[in-house]
């Protein structure tokens, strides 16, 4: 079966496999406390160019978003976010068991614009009952989105903007984050995003990892006694080892960007064989989840072979289905797909 | 430095490392539909002797509790442990983050006993105003305790009647499960547990894995939509198959109780060590946890060459000191330990 | 000042204040276990028409909504409403504290429609993903809505229809139900409302009552434990006499559907003043809520004379200004307000 | 029946009913900002001697420990009390409800001794692994206790020394104030509790009210968007008045004070109609509530003709039972009950 249908398919990069196998007899002190947390922090440090970005590692996404909106918002505060944003659409509720509302906007190609934001947040206090509705806390986005597009630097400039403006932080998960600095088509860096948010993750789980998310706080504001907030919630790992190691080789000798590049050749090879057949895309996606409309029967023949995401119908006869690739797609992959469709 | 502070030191077992090596590029659907969470859970149930156990794989400690708890109580109900119980002392509130109480009650070497329990539930419903109190919806004991401490089957057996009388489930935390199984002063074996308790877990955290814990539901108990309840506490792998090669390794070949026993015969041998230098014990544990009074001086020699753990003050002079051993304690550990004592 | 902002301006009706005398000194047990609501649940089963209703007294609608929420819906399931619903506008996040997401719909009128549910429920479960989202576990309206429209008994049944469909209960939020119930314009009875919902409750604080709600559950379905629940919520009273002897009243001498007609008949002649004067509505309402658009300089004048609230800019030189009347409008109060509009 | 079983078994003192049906038709606006409550909280800051003290009315005791708790605690803080405190006794776990532990410390007479807290809190911080633990955020106390006892000058200027030293707000519960504060034996007035507390309330609901505690913030300490808080948990009364008048008639003409001091007087008359007929009592109490030993057949009796509470079992042949006076006992209750023992 073909790697398809999303980008947790396969294991780990090998080189973190084999890190594993260096460090594993090396005692260390658990939750966090280790070496390879302590020089994987020093390395995303440098490549944020943020030498003050405090760093967390945490195992997934969800947990990711639950553990930084727990201990970011007031109780009284709720989270802005797109109406097709994960934490709204696909984390079962989640965030609303940390006591917290999804304040959900309308997006545009799953992003959410600045000005959707600035008007929400002007009609809110301009609301002589604001005191009984949930207080803007902060405003969450991803990036890539769910749909595999993309903020460009103006965009996080004006989101970044109106939430300097309204006092709130600007939240950004990153789950696919490396395909997205390394689309062809991105004007933002790293760098960018560590100004430009108050508070991100890296993600590893869909970028090389087996597991884990490196939450960056960037303005000096994790909260305090965070580890124990990070306990509450069930998310502090005794091993930290485990991420640290990973994150450290991800972040040595430029692995995370040459990995996430290599998805998104891989993803535009991807893009060109389906074209090139004449297939219509759902959306024009620059990173690696490609959104390709297909024929039911084709689609039925090619699901004994292949995994790939149904997305959504598109008319009677036709399905959305969702192609991604990861730092793990081979050239063969995408040479046999093209000989399925 | 020697690696004595914890179980959780250094990294995974090298067959699981090679495991990853050899499954890595494989791919498999995510969030535990992989064939190695299948296969592993075959295997547990084997070991278990319980064929229709259900089995979900978790990240840690904490988070298991958290989920199992949440799942299987009502929101009016709590959760009987002991004082000593890590939910009720070592768990920053997890369970409470939940909006479940601990109903802590006195423990005796770490372990409930179930004429306590009695007691408590019969005081319950006895008490004309129990409507405004909190229900006790399950007990929770750890085997082996937080102490190092186990119960023996008739232990067991008597806390599942109270709990069967009562019709709540008894719940194991089984973090250092391995440790207590291959205690040389035990007579449970994970059959009983399986068939006493109505829901456990297996550690692998402390037991050879990076991270995981199996939890099992024996009596065809695991609440509905059990996956979507994971999910909402943040404790869901995007790549299950992490939690899969691991379990399957060690539930393969015996391997996770030969490196159990393998930590108790070391645990056994820096006993001797202690002992025949004539030192005191805090408490008489048969499991991989030791607790050493020591003068407060040689302490401090120590501690600069070895990971060992404070646990409490013993007088003004002396301090009980909590030395474990693991799957991956040598020999060659114990006889450096030696030298330094 | 006339008062004309909202439904609960003014004290109790004045039979309720004559009841609280004479009853005052009667010792009587607490928490709801007094002889007054024990007679006030016979009366309100009885004009319900259901004489199985279970029923149990709150101090207000948010606490009611949050009580009945938490205790019906399963940890992840959510509560299916309309984006202008109380629970998902008005209520500073009441739901989420409870861990429940508010699965807010599209509107028309304030009113959620059954098409709009079904479509979303039949959405939902076609969804591969679904164990990835929140479960739609009952499904909330308010009678009148928040706009003061009114559903149609078909429409009701539609509702009900469907959640029979999906098994999960209807939950009609009555704080102003007495008015929605005689209105001139509806066909719908209290029997029918409790024919069709599984729970809903007759609001009393904006309708006669210095406070308090009647929670009726109609198909046996008060969980277990139900008075735990509702003091786990802070929102048991110790002197249970405080909403029995108001409740008592109201549904003595159908004292509840007299004072609410007066209402609509107020209403009605607020209306006729308004139009006799040439002023648009922003809204067709039969109930004790009216919409207005007035003149901004217009409405200045009358804020200084008269409580009104302020809904929404309805253009640069116009404002929505919403009137209530309440069983306390006088036709004196009604005389008044044509003097000054 | 005979009313000894609580303090509200009765309704409200009648200058409150009176006052209801004074300011009856008077508009006003809701939430609290209607003008009785606004005299109320001028007369009970002057009655405290505490003019910057920012009030709050609530309707009941469990939901003001919530809100306060909630609103005041960090979400890793719990709060020390006694075992035998209200909130982790008897609130059906309404405290955790909102995600917060009780901290239960061993208690004397109900009890919690400033030794005993200092104690706590410097074990905690020297606890090398505090970091995993519940953080201790705020000491509770109440006044008169569960068991009718009082709290010194001494005692609470103690207390109120060790949460400066720790920098945490010492909560007292006041749910029976008045009874406490009008004690023959008390050294302890309602200025020393605003000077010594950060947070207190003053019990309305079992000291003449129909419902209502104020709560008191002591040092400018009110959280911001406190309304909000309140109403997120299902606790802002729309008709704020209902409030207001009950608390500006009890603190006009020292009338809180003098009903206290009338129950005080009915309770020391109880003491010696049962010490007249050599009854033992269960412990010294010197507020409203009076616990003695009856012998079983007697208490059997009794119970046909008065209500009171059964508090635990003293031996096989006595049971402590519970008489509490309030407000509204009259010398001939007294009397009758003289009478029946």
């Amino acid at each position: 079966m073909l790697p398809f249908s999303c980008d947790y398919m396969q294991g780990a990069h090998p080189k973190i496999l084999e890190r594993f196998v260096e460090t594993n007899l090396v005692p260390q002190p658990g939750y966090g406390e280790d070496e390879y947390c302590a020089s994987a922090k020093e390395k995303i440090r440098a490549a944020c160019g943020c030498p003050e970005a405090q760093i967390f590692f945490l195992n997934g996404g969800t947990q990711s978003n639950k553990v930084v909106i727990d201990s970011l918002c007031r109780s009284y505060e709720g989270v802005i976010c797109a109406l097709t944003g994960h934490i709204n659409a696909h984390e079962s509720g989640a965030i609303e068991a940390t006591g917290r509302k999804c304040l959900a906007l309308p997006q545009k190609e799953g992003k959410l614009e600045a000005q959707t934001v600035r008007k929400y947040l002007t009609a809110f206090y301009a609301d002589g009952t604001c005191e009984h509705m949930v207080f803007p806390g902060m405003v969450y986005i991803s990036h890539p989105t769910e749909y595999g597009t993309l903020y460009s630097k103006a965009e996080l400039t004006a989101l970044s903007e109106v939430c300097k403006e309204y006092d709130i932080p600007l939240f950004m998960d990153g789950a696919r984050l490396g395909y997205g600095l390394m689309s062809r088509q991105t004007d933002v860096t790293l760098e960018d995003v560590a100004r430009l948010c108050d508070v991100f993750y890296i993600g590893g789980t869909k970028v090389g990892a087996l597991c884990g998310e490196a939450v960056v706080f960037t303005k000096n504001n994790m909260p305090p006694h965070f580890l124990t907030l990070v306990k509450r919630q069930g998310a502090l790992s005794a091993k930290g080892r485990l991420l640290g190691v990973q994150f450290d080789t991800l972040f040595t000798d430029n692995l995370y960007f040459d990995i996430s590049r290599h998805a998104i050749d891989m993803a535009e090879k991807l893009k060109e064989i389906f074209a090139a057949k004449g297939y219509k895309f759902f959306m024009d996606s620059h990173t690696n989840q490609q959104f390709v409309v297909l024929e039911n029967e084709k689609l039925e023949i090619l699901q004994k072979q292949a995994y790939c995401s149904i997305w959504e119908p598109w008319d009677e006869h036709h399905t959305v289905v969702r192609f991604c690739t990861s730092w793990a797609t081979t050239p063969q992959d995408i040479e046999a797909l093209d000989a399925l469709i």
